[in-house]
């Protein structure tokens, strides 16, 4: 392992330089005008993972912008198999005089490198090219079996690869899958910065619900007060899907919740977390949630019920006073662990029917959604991330919970049964989907190592 | 009097026939492309007051579209004085396809004349004029005084009127306003119509409220769960503004609220109105309203609490899923005699205020409103016309609050300290605003005669 170490260390020129050809593709996946930067970035990536020493490497173009397939499986059948996905396209530029340098001229500056895409998500999957590469220079040979799986649309829908998945999970099947393109966990202070592990995501279900009451828009004066207003029932029927200690009423909801751990408690009680600072970046004067629970705790691991949206009546400049014959609200439901979002979507369609009075007539439509996702901390891949991180940076890990839904991590989970890693390398301060994206060098190079050791933690038994 | 009601009776042909002319004009006072017709048609019925004996006829121009002014003042001190008020001006004539005959080419059929502003308002209005043309030819004298004011735009804002009462509310000082410009009161069903009173209206008072929670729009997945949605909590205090039993729950806000007599409530109780029929014509299972009311006394006697429009968060097609910065929702609240509709937007104010959570900041905005009136049922002017209308009609006659407000009303009875009278002529199946706009004759000719027969009552001690 040292002299893979070594290795890695030695190439640091060459790694860096390799990077910046990477980030000079205007790779930007959501304006078509791109589409032969896309095709010239995904053949030079296709090149350097061949010239890493991956096998098999080869382009999926069938579905969409290229999907780069990669692999090396001569580690025998004991051993497990470890897929790593990433992404080659990239966020448009604008606003483009907010950037301190072209966008696609990268320079550093401060031990980062600037460009757009650095951190998000071409820095990131490049780490691990590089330490496979180096593996096998000093090796020539791997301890796992890895595949790899890069895709060109991650920041315009990702279509290509879900049909890829759901059409051919078997060519890109294997026991993890390892994720870098999050970032490390700083509670708000880049200063506090920790290696960080997301081992779970929140689900979501989504639905819109419309209350009818007249048939058709009537004069507040001349019916205000005899009739039921779809406007103020809608009110009070979302006001009803809460109770005063903001728990989610619709019978059954929690009923398959998994509960924190108490080392998951302690884990996310030891994070560095404000929340003066939170109320401070939010301007609000008092957090609200969930009896029970922390912020932290609330905003990751336990599910939830937004409004995302309400519109009834007059909602131009000025006032009409009407009864409206209408009212809607797009209602977005968070799922944890082990909630199933088609069974959530359900009880929740059944209890607003039921919270419907004779005055009104309810439609639910548009319900969609997908499923929370979880690895458990005791698993072999996260506890070989943790002491390649550990070794790599020095510096304690941390275990996150992330509130919001990634689709392509619970496809992972759903189709190939595989639950992901998520090594985040990045810093909140990287500005992706922003002017000025960067990515510092100590991650970038620690990235290489970590993965490195991730492999060979990964073959021990 | 009997000279008179024969008078009337012996000018049916010629008063039918002026009626043609004055429909004639194409008066639409919401495009200024009519400018001609709504001036050609001020001096035709200048002229034609002039004509009926009426004295100082005169149109006041500064304000907008001509108010016409006219008076006969020689009843003497110890007789009332009441003013007449009216509208020349009509409305559009849009969708013009579905008229069955031009709208300014008055016809007559069963016992209708068809054209625009027949029923809204030339045709009511000019019964007042032609009563007292019959009064003066036979008698040479009015047994009371009497004003009048016609404007030229109420179907479009009536700003020139409601400036020139600021202005000069002595020049049309009066003891009471007759106005009949409404409908008699059939229950949905017009064959059981009846000759109508209305002698009391609500007033309204408007707002706007926003709540902003975190200075941004949110990723509902990253902040869900861990703050208050400004949405939801909306919803929250929107639900709270009325009980269990419909009853509006601001403090103090039934305070002025007159009850209504138990003369009115019998009155109420003997309209013919059907629940049923209501239902079905809104197409609601169910009607709801404040307990202990029945649904006329809840549209018309009872204050409301109507959310006419609300809005926050994403309300295009789809679903995005943020924790919006902000939410807001107009509110209508109709106010009965004897509240102040400043007096309540105060307590308004001050219970939002109250029930907002300190993880919201509220604004309030667009604060307007009118206040109600009444007449009373055992005034002078309501007993006169109660008779007036029997004994043309020859049947019984209802007396009507009106749930919605009517401005010029309410700054009569402000500005002249005047009540009013609304003595309606129209029926439900006028098509007021509306293709195919109609006038029963009978009801023209019985308005000239109720007209002579109110001013004969209300000469008496």
């Amino acid at each position: 392992m040292n002299n893979i170490l070594t290795q890695i260390e030695n190439s640091k020129e060459s790694n860096l330089s390799q990077l910046i050809d990477f980030l000079k593709f205007k790779s930007i996946s959501t304006n078509s005008e791109f589409k032969s930067e896309i095709h010239n970035c995904a053949n030079w990536l296709s090149e350097n993972m061949t010239n890493a020493g991956l096998e098999n490497v080869k382009q999926y173009s069938d579905y969409g912008n290229p999907l780069i397939y990669a692999d090396w499986l001569h580690a025998g059948e004991n051993k497990p198999t470890v897929l790593f996905y990433g992404h080659y396209d990239v966020q448009p530029v604008d606003p483009i005089e907010l950037w301190d340098s072209p966008p696609f001229e990268p320079i550093i500056k401060n031990g980062k490198i600037y460009a757009r895409g650095t951190a998000d998500d071409k820095g990131q999957v490049f780490t691990h090219i590089k330490a496979i590469e180096a593996y096998l220079k000093v090796n020539g040979s791997l301890p796992i079996n890895v595949k790899f799986i890069i895709e060109g649309e991650e920041e315009s829908g990702g279509e290509a690869i879900e049909e890829f998945i759901h059409k051919h999970s078997d060519i890109i099947s294997c026991d993890y899958v390892m994720i870098s393109d999050t970032e490390w966990y700083d509670g708000g202070n880049v200063n506090n910065a920790l290696p960080s592990i997301c081992y779970s995501l929140r689900g979501i279900a989504v639905a819109e619900i419309t209350l009818t009451g007249p048939n058709r828009d009537l004069h507040s004066g001349t019916y205000g007060g005899a009739i039921d207003n779809p406007i103020n029932v809608l009110c009070w029927m979302i006001s009803q899907l809460h109770d005063k200690y903001s728990r989610i009423t619709i019978p059954h909801f929690y009923d398959d919740v998994l509960e924190l751990t108490e080392l998951e408690r302690a884990n996310i009680a030891n994070l560095p977390f404000s929340n003066d600072d939170y109320k401070h970046d939010l301007q609000i004067n008092e957090v609200n949630g969930e009896i029970g629970y922390s912020t932290i705790e609330r905003a990751t691991a336990r599910p939830t019920l937004d409004v995302n949206g309400i519109y009834g009546g007059y909602i131009e400049k000025g006032h009409k006073s009407i009864i409206p014959s209408q009212a809607s609200a797009k209602i977005s439901m968070r799922m944890v662990p082990n909630q199933d979002y088609k069974k959530i979507l359900e009880l929740f369609k059944e209890h607003l029917q039921k919270l419907t009075p004779p005055t009104m007539k309810i439609s639910i439509k548009g319900e969609q959604g997908g499923n929370p996702v979880i690895t458990s901390l005791e698993s072999k891949a996260i506890k070989a991330c943790t002491e390649a991180l550990k070794q790599s940076f020095g510096k304690d890990v941390v275990f996150m919970r992330e509130g919001g839904s990634i689709p392509i991590v619970e496809l992972f989970q759903s189709k190939l049964n595989a639950p992901a890693v998520m090594m985040g390398l990045g810093l909140s301060t990287d500005n992706i989907h922003s002017p000025n994206e960067n990515f510092a060098l100590e991650n970038f190079y620690g990235g290489i190592r970590a993965s490195a050791l991730f492999l060979n933690e990964m073959a021990k038994d």
